[in-house]
């Protein structure tokens, strides 16, 4: 019997809410995920619907992994997740609109305590407990993917801000009166720029502001994504790596602004964009330096993810559960 | 006795180290001056000649208020001053080139603990315990002064950074390929513009580049200095309030990065250039507010320290020595 109430509690539980799908997992302290699934985002209009398909999927693992009174808690990443209040709040991309109080739905349907914060915010937490900056006090998590996201950690801690809405790098303006961001209505943010989205956008503003001959020209508009113009640069396309320059330009500028503000000891990038590895590293880190004052040249290492990507965003979310009081 | 070992070390020294001159004083845990000073920083271009004469003026209050050990440790606040490292590093402003050990020095000439570090994390600090941050666990803290510094507090505590040096932000880029500061070499910093340097800079290219009348353009060049701009903006100076909006405009775009990063609760302003009031808030106000997404918006206080300036920094350093372990 000691045995097994020393076993009790090992387990947390991951669940990392996308526009499109949600996927979630049992993890263990070493952070290996035992179980793992996922259900659709999108189709369900409804908050409610939504709860109770992730509640008939999830249980099933959860008793699998030798039921509730094994599990710490569950921990939530959301686009917009609020920390202190566990609420939703007005997310763009999610099929709810408004402020839904999701952590909350969710203890009530499981009976487990619940902790939420953003998508960033909590890979930021995966990456410190089982990834890249293991062991670090310092650092900044930046995802590049359809958006930007961040989470900032430092003296060890995550910055959540007064509100709990802190770590909005991609909303910060790095080219005044630049692009458009359809979905604020801001100018020259980052994420218009340093995004999947951003790099389509930059490549087309290419394709119709020069000649250069690429092989994108051959792909039709609506076609074009950042996976067309990643393989155009993969066999040498010069306008699809004129593409990446620019986009490792902003984010080079962006990156040193965050290394003045919070003097990190690496920044951590996950996402699609660093898939191409360094097409868009080596710009970045060059024009990031470039930007930097002496004291912090030199310094500051730029990492990619090493997490599994289907994992880490459960590991990330499961993390929040350790840290429940 | 038993009171006498009570009231012992219920009493912190503040040291505030600038490039002119260095203010010190004996400050109680309340936060009252009790007794101060100040010495020439700039005629010492030896540091151990400056620290002899800080050691003989300030021995002499020391002894005033009562001998050393009414003192529980001394709070250094100085230019590129390094709190993990009690050293100044590379200062451009200070007579003493390289890195200089001056917790090290001052700690052998005055056998009492010291805390150093830069001089904007210690107005922050002091904000903190006696000033408009008072109460607050996420806020920054932005001198604009002939330079702009910054310090910035999150979860309440000081963002120091993985090797000290946090809190960069009037080195952060505002305006890409912008003005150059002639200090760093990079271009379109925030220092460049929102500084009594950056405001006469600016008033100079106004009256370079425009036909508007002004009362400045009576002013001889090398007379023309931020305080000459103010002169002229509260008189009703057409060019020298546009100066001002020019400022805000930068000063805003900035404020609105830094909330979008960290979330404070609010921003608290100190230095010469927060004694234009409304002629300087009213744009930063008005452009960061404009820049920032929905979810940050009307949530951010901008205040402006009310601590009396003379008292102010020597506060702020003096704060240290209360963290003091």
């Amino acid at each position: 019997m000691a045995a097994k109430s020393i076993a009790r509690q090992q387990l947390a539980v991951g669940i990392d809410i996308g526009g499109t799908g949600t996927k979630f997992g049992i993890v263990d302290r070493d952070g290996n995920v035992l179980f793992s699934g996922e259900i659709s985002t999108k189709k369900h209009a409804d908050v409610n619907s939504f709860i109770d398909e992730l509640y008939t999927e999830l249980s099933a693992l959860i008793e699998k992994s030798g039921g509730v009174g094994q599990i710490k808690g569950i921990g939530v990443g959301a686009p917009n997740g609020n920390f202190y209040t566990g609420t939703i709040e007005y997310a763009p991309n999610l099929p709810w609109k408004g402020i839904i109080p999701l952590a909350k739905l969710i203890e009530n349907k499981f009976k487990l305590p619940v902790t939420l914060t953003n998508d960033a915010n909590a890979a930021a937490i995966g990456e410190m407990m089982y990834g890249a900056a293991k062991g670090m006090r310092d650092f900044i998590m930046i995802t590049l993917g359809t958006g930007v996201g961040s989470g900032i950690v430092a003296n060890g801690q995550l910055i959540y801000g007064h509100d709990g809405f802190a770590g909005e790098l991609g909303h910060t303006i790095i080219i005044p009166d630049g692009r458009l961001h359809p979905g604020t209505g801001k100018r020259g943010s980052l994420e218009s720029y340093a995004s999947a989205t951003g790099v389509r956008y930059t490549a087309l503003e290419l394709l119709e502001t020069t000649d250069e001959p690429s092989l994108l020209r051959d792909v039709p508009k609506d076609d074009l994504d950042s996976k067309k113009v990643y393989e155009a640069a993969i066999q040498g396309d010069a306008l699809a790596r004129h593409v990446y320059e620019f986009t490792g330009r902003i984010l080079g500028l962006a990156l040193a602004n965050a290394v003045m503000f919070s003097s990190p000891q690496a920044i951590v990038l996950f996402g699609g964009l660093t898939k191409a590895g360094d097409l868009i590293l080596k710009p970045t880190r060059e024009h990031m330096e470039a930007n930097l004052i002496q004291v912090f040249q030199n310094k500051v290492k730029i990492l990619i993810s090493h997490l599994k990507e289907s994992d880490a965003a459960i590991l990330g979310a499961s993390a929040l559960a350790w840290e429940m009081k």
